[in-house]
């Protein structure tokens, strides 16, 4: 496995691979790895000849009180992961081998970015787009891997590469839960023991979500609030939302008439975490 | 010469190219080409085994007041001009094909955008750097040439290739003029014959700046000032700018210490037209 930190490196390699006519998967993450991404690598490394993870905390995507500084690191035990899972290429670059200090440009989006998660974390995914579409220029992938745990990111990523023709196939991958149904998180380390286990209660109360559904409710407010009602019966949890939304425009569906995405971000003590299912009609 | 109007055609061709190792070279334009443009094209074709040329007259950079319907159309001309200049392929998508009822994606840039033309035109840029993304993507040039006439825009297109790195080589080529110094453009067929005339102010009194720049003047505001005393000597002249910017950053230059771009935009009439020029230091 190579583990390489500039762009020029990446590239050679990369060209290399093309010529010999080789398939390359793709698995962006911050680091930190955990076994959501491993579910990534794996189905990336059945799926092509090459595959590449990169490990870039970025910044344009954190607002000025949100926790870049703080964000959990830890390169060594992601290069044993990635050896592990025979990832082929670690991207490790520099925040300054990504962004000159004139940097200009950026990637943004109407109307998906400003529900959920974009409601509360504003230029959020104008971050994300950005960096993703970097990545992607660099990288130059046959397909890129994404977790479903990030659901508003994944629709995202998927309306702006249809819309700038970005030719590279994006896959989404089911959420990774620890045993007790919390949704596997880089974020989860900042919990402490109490707080641990008050973050069942995301899980928990999308599956009464989910109950409600499956018995043909299709009230979006009754599920919202159901679901809501149970959040708060958690005394160290704190809703920053509740939603049901079209699972592909993100619009917010009144009356359920099709494949619905139900979401939550919930702070537990300071520490905001997120969980989802998507409803299939 | 093929005429191809899908993006999926467009790729199928496209890749054999590339699996055949082929370079390519693109001239992205609005059609109605003039001497300007096959300056581009002529160039394109001496550097590359094959040469796209995308005839795509693109809403998103035209603003709700501008000439996107009178804009000056002749596919037939350009396809003879095209087949004249052994260009490979003509890439002629309709805007249905290239922007989707709820396409939602931007790429846009700060700084190098609120200058100049940018000031007048809000959004222009925004619309620019979107469809040449896209064009980018979808035909996956070695090598894009764009005019030095649109200084602002080729300043822009190389900024947004260096933030976004896309792998791509960027060549600016000179402006062609008419043989009386008027700079080629589809505009120039929206001028009578008086305006015809009073056009020729715009590179006339650019050369008053460059006399000065060559004179040692190194003030910005001097320049700018004997440029617009001259163009306000003809009637048929109304100042949309007259700037002088660093030629990468297109920062306001006041002492000119470093290439410095100097840039004019001047109604005749009912028709902007714009001109400009760049002194190396």
């Amino acid at each position: 496995m190579q583990l390489v930190n500039t762009i020029n490196d990446l590239r050679q390699i990369v060209k290399q691979w093309k010529i010999d006519g080789l398939e390359i998967g793709f698995v962006p993450t911050m680091g930190y790895l955990h076994e959501g991404h491993q579910s990534l690598i794996k189905r990336a490394v059945s799926e092509n000849d090459r595959v590449v993870v990169s490990i870039f905390v970025n910044p344009m995507q954190f607002g000025p009180n949100e926790d870049l500084d703080s964000y959990p690191r830890d390169l060594d035990c992601d290069i044993d992961i990635c050896k592990q899972e025979s990832v082929d290429l670690i991207f490790h670059p520099q925040v300054s081998e990504m962004y000159f200090n004139d940097f200009s440009t950026l990637v943004d989006m109407s109307g998906l970015t400003d529900v959920l998660c974009g409601k509360s974390r504003p230029n959020h995914f104008r971050g994300v787009c950005t960096v993703v579409n970097k990545l992607f220029n660099i990288v130059d992938a046959d397909r890129a891997y994404f977790g479903q745990k990030d659901a508003q990111q994944l629709a995202i990523i998927k309306r702006m590469v249809r819309d700038l023709n970005i030719d590279i196939e994006i896959i989404g991958c089911p959420i990774v839960r620890e045993e007790d149904g919390l949704a596997k998180s880089s974020r989860n380390t900042y919990l402490n023991e109490k707080e641990r286990q008050a973050a069942l209660i995301l899980n928990r109360s999308l599956m009464i979500g989910q109950k409600l559904l499956s018995d043909g409710e299709r009230n979006a407010e009754k599920i919202i609030n159901a679901i809501s009602e149970n959040i708060n019966r958690e005394p160290l949890a704190k809703i920053d939302y509740v939603d049901v939304v079209d699972s592909l425009s993100l619009k917010k569906a009144n009356n359920i008439s099709s494949s619905c995405l139900v979401a939550v971000a919930v702070f537990i003590g300071k520490t905001r975490l997120i969980d989802n299912f998507i409803f299939e009609i």
